[in-house]
């Protein structure tokens, strides 16, 4: 099945825009399973998968908080990886970007090792950086145009006219030759999506921001879905996993998917 | 001991400015070892660290070829440090890049887990994507402005008068609070080199692309290193460690190592 076709497939079966972002810190689970280390990292994740499939598209596991295990990071992650339906997209959130020849041995780690379907890229190195995550058409990238966080100013403004958000924006569309290329765009400077639009009105949005980083959802759907075919998906890490610290967590992260898939369907 | 003083010291001790990037990659290593699998590539990385290290300041392990061994990398690695004598500097080559909660997850990986003295960070994201890889004296850097790749056109020079890679540099000095930030600078546009010592005369630069991606060595001597404090370690990956395939590739190694080192010496 293409990238783009399991994309769509997982949106329609989950009912909505929702991607979750998983995201597992020790010191914001429920304390009962963060004692248990490693083990209880691996139930806190297969718990709150299960809990928030129904109303869930996507998944998006961020690297960084796999790495921090150290050894035993890559197990989690494979063993993350064998509790998530298949039928749900899951997005390696890692932010790669290297030369070629190193970006294929990262495209090989997450796609071939892991059987992610996606992985976030840092556009900064250009083309040949990108390519190896887009070159099949079974999987795909998120290319990071506009972040959410307060450094986006530092440089993805810069430039003249043209600022350099436009031009990463400009570059993915003519990359997208499979089908299989999406852009992360976050939720905290809404008026920008317009723009971003203009330009991709067809690519899948990836956006993070919403709930802990403070983007306006109604803002959000209004410039970057509501009549455009591309889409995407809103991603919720903290406010959907963490949503309780009681043995409750995986019945609340499920009411938050829940609640935000329905949110974003009534703004729409 | 301060990244900066542990820097300086491992230049004069080695005698030279000389990095070596540990690209573990099964196809080009001696067909001998890389037919016992990982044990042939911890084999391979102890003999090359063991012949290079008299010519040797930094050594660069890129990430992405770890990865790539899955479940295995992580153990690779930290065998890895191991061999390396202490007074070298060893830089994380992941490019990393994420909103300050994550970055401080890849950080406490490298810095803590593995005990890197640095890592390389892509810019994109801005200030608080860097933040925690500078936060610590004893931990270190290095910024990517200008790279050695062919994508390195698609955007590092976009902007109007000022292009990308010379804001980048700019706001690498203004963070540069602690003396323990670099820069990523590709060896294969030596002319854009003296712009980047404009800006930042004093930073230590990471100057890839010497060899395999044809920078001319003496032109970025020229431009970059003399007569400028801050100089930094030009890097070879694939010219050092496949020097050759054969029973003599760690010797080889080493002698490769000891002609940079001489080769470098005589431009400056």
């Amino acid at each position: 099945m293409t990238f783009k076709d399991k994309f769509a497939s997982a949106v329609e079966f989950s009912g909505g825009f929702v991607c979750v972002g998983l995201d597992p810190d020790m010191q914001k689970m429920p304390p009962f399973l963060a004692e248990k280390g490693s083990a209880g990292v691996r139930e806190f994740l297969a718990n709150i998968v299960e809990a928030t499939a129904p109303f869930t598209a996507v998944y998006k596991p961020n690297l960084a908080f796999f790495e921090v295990y150290g050894a035993e990071g890559w197990p989690l992650l494979h063993d993350l990886m064998a509790v998530i339906p298949a039928n749900k997209v899951v997005i390696a959130d890692g932010k790669r970007g290297d030369i070629g020849n190193s970006a294929r041995f990262y495209a090989d780690a997450l796609f071939n090792g892991l059987n992610f379907d996606a992985a976030t890229v840092n556009p900064y190195m250009g083309h040949d950086a990108v390519k190896p995550f887009i070159e099949r058409e079974d999987k795909g990238a998120f290319i990071l145009a506009l972040t959410s966080n307060p450094g986006a100013d530092d440089f993805q403004f810069s430039g003249g006219k043209k600022k350099l958000f436009e031009a990463v924006v400009e570059k993915a569309v003519e990359w997208n030759q499979f089908d299989n290329l999406g852009l992360v765009t976050g939720a905290s400077r809404p008026e920008y999506l317009r723009a971003i639009r203009d330009i991709a009105p067809d690519l899948p949005l990836l956006i993070p921001g919403i709930g802990v980083q403070g983007g306006d959802l109604e803002a959000v759907i209004r410039n970057a879905f509501r009549g455009f075919p591309g889409k995407g998906v809103i991603n919720s890490s903290r406010g959907i996993i963490y949503a309780s610290q009681g043995e409750d967590y995986a019945e609340a992260a499920g009411a938050a998917a829940r609640e935000l898939r329905d949110s974003i369907n009534s703004c729409l």
